[in-house]
């Protein structure tokens, strides 16, 4: 995804001290992440053994919203307030973990779970290694 | 917003020891506070200081982001998970304090703001007040 | 939602020609519907039966998705687009329908879905009346 | 975004006659559209200029929740219903042609906003070769 990279070359303002590499990283791993959660959950949805994937459906709903939320804020730096950038960050990293975490129960059964782990395991160290670089 | 009273009673299963009023309340004012944040960023565009209040719509655009993603995790309880329940209003409350103490320093011109800010404010205390009563 | 109403009395510009009972009574309906979806979803998910409630389940987040985009959409009136508001509210009426349809087929099984379609078909309703109102 | 690729290929049941490939381009467009749209409201708002730019802010605005609400539904295919996906892309063609025209108007002076015109023009064909491709 060029795109999120131009998109902060071509802001008009000073970004700060941010190093723009990582945090072009982040947004495209918060974006790829948030897709892949909303599509783990529908197939996670349409397994014959949907009963024993709940918990795996609310995981995912809740990671998509998460990195969505996330991925707007890290979009947005006019006005910058480093706490909330920070709060949601962290906030984030938490429902990756969380999600990554459920997903990998079952990724020997279901490959859409697999991906979506590693999805959600590099969008997590993306949170993680951003919330570092904000000093 | 009877509504999302209705939601919880007839959830099919446990809700946990969770007070489910203040739980109502905290959705009920997420989703207004989101849309408030919503109406009041536009607003601004519409003003004829628009320039003034940049940060006012950034800070707008944040606060929806954070109060809809909060509103539905909030309204799920499928495999509930208390570390995202509370990372989430936490950083919530984050989002909408800045956001209320923005909006409040154009109450005085602009009347949305104004709205916006109480908003804000009643978002911000429903968020601590159930961050409390999650133990 | 006394809100929606505070917003729209005090957007600093004129609205048009628009109806703003009628308009903040559709953004009423659609934040209800979102919710109301998002939780039913949910509440699916922890249903014994979940395996015959996957349908169910896509329908409440499509419809979930659709009426949030759609009530922010309606909640900007600055550079309005007439085009655009059409368009959402029939692709939101559609998707409010679908689910409706769907939510109303456990009605009698499941509270949930029974207090969803209301919302769905109210929504739906507001959606359609809203549409004939913009001429 | 090969994760949108690996989520089609990893769904577990057939996904009826679509192209998928189509498909996975659309649902990358949409999101890469969504994050440009919502990176170019904010980079108008830094604009020096920003009073000429705020219909352009709003139409980043509608463009971004069209297209994350439209790559969330073509992201699901579990009980597929053909007029949801229809209208929802055709609303989104809508309102990334509203966008992509209104950011060409600022495209000469604003790099951002030539950039998500771009985005939108992409986006926007994306969407109407998939509703021809859906018969």
């Amino acid at each position: 995804m060029h795109t999120v990279e131009q998109m902060l070359k071509t802001y008009p303002k000073d970004l700060g001290g941010i190093d723009t590499a990582k945090l072009a990283a982040t947004i495209q791993s918060l974006v790829e992440c948030a897709q892949a959660c909303t599509a783990c959950a529908d197939a996670c949805l349409s397994e014959d053994n949907v009963a024993d994937l709940t918990k795996c459906v609310r995981s995912n709903l809740d990671c998509a919203d998460a990195c969505s939320a996330t991925a707007n804020i890290l979009s947005r730096h006019t006005g910058y307030d480093a706490n909330i950038t920070r709060t949601f960050l962290q906030a984030c990293a938490t429902a990756c973990k969380a999600c990554g975490d459920e997903c990998s129960r079952h990724a020997d059964m279901h490959e859409h779970c697999r991906a979506c782990a590693e999805a959600c395991r590099s969008c997590e160290l993306a949170c993680r290694d951003l919330i570092a670089n904000l000093g």
